[in-house]
């Protein structure tokens, strides 16, 4: 067996590894009795501490180094060396009580998050959630100096392998420039027009399961390797072949949960999509959470709140929920489903005041990684930017600080990949029907094949391949800037409104 | 830390990875979408490598030799040590290659077990099952001679700890000699009485789903800590404080659900009912098979096809399903639920038929790990004994002896075990209603609290700390033996029948 075929199967038996834990968590989030919950921690604590012994085996070393001396490696074997380095390289950047104080912490967190978030309590919280983050520093810290980059950096790269805060600065500081003027454009221009009337409720969960079920086989889900079901936060998750969403249903509004399926469909034909030869491998994995959310913001934004997708799906809509008049009208529904208006939730945002949200959260979380700020003065510097950034300020933080389930389960850094992820999937969707113009057609007819098509060839099927830059480039024809992404906003919510 | 504290540690490493497991196993029999089942097939056997790996870590031996020279253990500690050095001197006996080879063999069986039972397709299967068997031969060869059994010992004593095929051989063929008069004797006193009016469906899955609820928390499932769901083959699993059983519905025979509900119910009492101090340890878990099943059949033979538990049915039955008339009184219901007959399938068995089904299948796979007879006669050997025992043959394997998952799971030597229970049952039973007289009473006003009360007692909360056979003689005055089971089929099929 060669150096090569030696990492290759151990990592193969990684993955095993890391599906049983995609299980887990989904079951945690879907299935699970409550009391389970402290058995349910150690079981993730104690699997997490073994994956952490795979991936910092002590042959793996050697091994890696001898396989990079193999000159008989093809190209996605040596993209797969080079992903394995990556993984190998970060994992023994942390040693392994560390990795598993942390999965405590944040198993103890995520539960004391579901009941101050109910509560509007942010001082319970605090104990557990400072018990997180200082966590959190110390594996930013270690990762940091084995990476060479500042502990923000470090955490970033988890989620967006090579991702610099310098430059999503950069990406941000412009976006906060251009934002607050352009929503109030928008946001005058449809005060202007004539409000749409209501669409009446109720609309029955079983009734928008089979609904999201329907869209879901349009957009192309593959129902023999994965689910939908219901969660409190919506997700993406499960395991190698077996790509499992979730949503949360409303009866008296059907479009949170619609929109919810489609975006996370988005994420899940990424998965479903990557190369099937590679799935169980590094270089197999999706590539990043910029180039995720891309796809989800791809089919939930740019493709299904278009004048297109309205036109197929008005009527299915009538259909499956028995009404019908003006507000159900394609294009009417294309106006409610591009309504501009700041609230205090970022889920529930639009995508004009949706980045706001995201940058609101990337500074602070820069901040207090840096240490930079206490963690007791949260809900203070939450309210202070919601203030600067939307013009609102949250009237507690159950609907400020309160709201989101990462920073307690312990995913920091990974905020700004949203937005990176909505420039992403403009600068993708523009390239896409630029290179094949029947794609919008097809769309209206219901037709998502020769989209998802496209992305197959450009995005899904590449996996780990390229880095994210190169990705973007060879799809694109440029590596990633606001640029299309504002025409984007302004062609739809300016020029076509 | 003591040699002891250090070995509950990591057995309560390894109980976190066996939760894992459970989960797993659950969801793949419950949630898991088809096409995912090679790769689970790669998690469970990854799992179950590394479990393995924990079990007969090296350090091990000199660890627990070390805490047996420790003279200030209590009696829980001193019974934990009994039961770890039961399972390292059982884990040691096999290689991880060959406790990975075999999970995967299951794996794959179990899925072409699927196809070949719907199509009643023996030899589709046989390859499959050859390959198990050959593994499982492996195994028992390997576990015999490191426990000085015979290998179909060494197989039984993983469900049965101390249990031996001489033994099983006495009672059974008593019982062999005496159940099929008797069951003559039975069905000629049931022909002569006059034929109850049918019970007549459609009875609503969601009724009946509701009404297996409504019945679980009568006999007192702590919801808080389980689950209840749908498979095809009903089963207890799960992890700790996480006990999930599940059944299957017949929209035409709400009975077979019913029954199936409250049998899993009482694994389910026993695995929630264990010692919460001792929970992950391997004192704190159940004492093995024939006592687990002892406590299924106490509840659905013993308690719920009594006169007391059905005077307290008939009306919630009447009620969930909106039906009145005689066919509904209590005690046409106790004739129907206690109607014997022959028939193909083990599952549907009444309590006096089972027995032979068990038999039959314990035979044959002592005869198959015996090498005494070819794999691919097995179904020659099913019809014959079917014959023998129970006067009826198969049509069709499907009907015959591709009914049973035991044998494609690598569940060899799990069979006696259900007899066993069933004569457990009676005994356990018997003493519980002489030690407590207001226990049949309670039952009849639908109030299982002084039963269950009395097993927490002399079972559930007493785990692994006794072996079998001293754990019966506490809670009953005397070792297992087949009159008291005998003695409850007389008189409640003979003398109130």
């Amino acid at each position: 067996m060669t150096a090569y075929q030696d990492l290759s199967d151990h990592f193969g038996r990684i993955a095993a590894v890391s599906d049983a834990l995609g299980i887990l968590q989904w079951d945690n989030d879907v299935m699970m009795p409550v009391g389970a919950s402290a058995r349910r921690g150690e079981s993730l604590a104690a699997l997490n501490v073994l994956r952490h012994g795979m991936t910092t085996d002590p042959r793996l070393g050697d091994l890696i180094a001898s396989a990079e001396a193999d000159t008989g490696l093809g190209v996605w074997e040596r993209a797969n060396l080079r992903e394995i380095r990556r993984i190998w390289t970060v994992e023994t950047a942390l040693p392994a009580d560390l990795v598993a104080a942390s999965a405590r912490a944040v198993a103890a967190c995520e539960m004391a998050w579901r009941q101050a978030r109910a509560a509007s309590d942010f001082p319970a919280l605090l104990p557990r959630l400072a018990e997180v983050l200082r966590l959190q520093r110390e594996i930013a810290v270690a990762k940091g100096e084995r990476l060479g980059l500042s502990p923000y950096d470090a955490l970033l790269n988890d989620y967006e392998p090579g991702g610099r805060s310098a430059d999503i600065d950069l990406l941000f500081d412009d976006l906060a420039a251009f934002l607050p003027g352009f929503t109030a454009e928008v946001m005058e221009r449809q005060a202007r027009r004539p409000a749409d009337p209501p669409l009446e409720g109720p609309f029955p969960v079983e009734t928008q399961r089979a609904l999201g079920l329907r869209m879901m086989a349009a957009l192309g889900f593959d129902f023999t390797r994965g689910r939908l079901d219901v969660s409190t936060h919506p997700f993406c998750g499960g395991a190698d072949d077996d790509v499992r969403i979730t949503t949360r249903y409303d009866e008296a509004d059907f479009a949170s949960a619609l929109m919810g399926v489609l975006h996370e469909t988005g994420h899940a034909l990424y998965e479903q999509g990557r190369p099937a030869a590679w799935m169980a491998q590094p270089v197999g994995r999706a590539r990043g959470m910029s180039i995720h959310e891309s796809q989800s913001l791809l089919m939930e934004m740019q493709a299904c709140r278009s004048a297109a997708f309205l036109a197929f799906a008005a009527p299915v809509l009538r259909e499956a929920f028995g009404r019908s008049g003006p507000a159900w009208e394609a294009e009417a529904l294309r106006r409610r489903f591009t309504r501009v208006a700041p609230g205090f939730i970022r889920v529930e945002a639009d995508e004009v005041t949706y980045p706001a949200h995201v940058i609101l959260r990337y500074r602070i979380e820069k901040a207090l990684i840096a240490d930079q700020m206490p963690l007791s003065e949260l809900p203070a510097a939450w309210n202070a930017g919601m203030a600067a950034l939307l013009g609102i300020v949250p009237p507690n933080d159950r609907l400020g600080c309160l709201q989101d389930v990462h920073w307690p389960s312990g995913g920091w850094g990974y905020f700004p990949t949203y937005t990176l992820g909505a420039m992403t999937a403009a600068q993708l969707f523009d390239a896409a029907r630029q290179a094949d113009p029947g794609i919008m057609e097809a769309i209206a007819g219901g037709d998502f094949g020769p989209l998802v098509g496209w992305l197959r060839t450009h995005v899904h099927g590449l996996g780990s391949l390229y880095e994210t830059p190169e990705l973007l480039t060879r799809a694109t024809g440029r590596p990633l800037d606001a640029s299309v992404f504002k025409a984007h906003l302004h062609r739809r919510y300016l020029d076509e409104a």
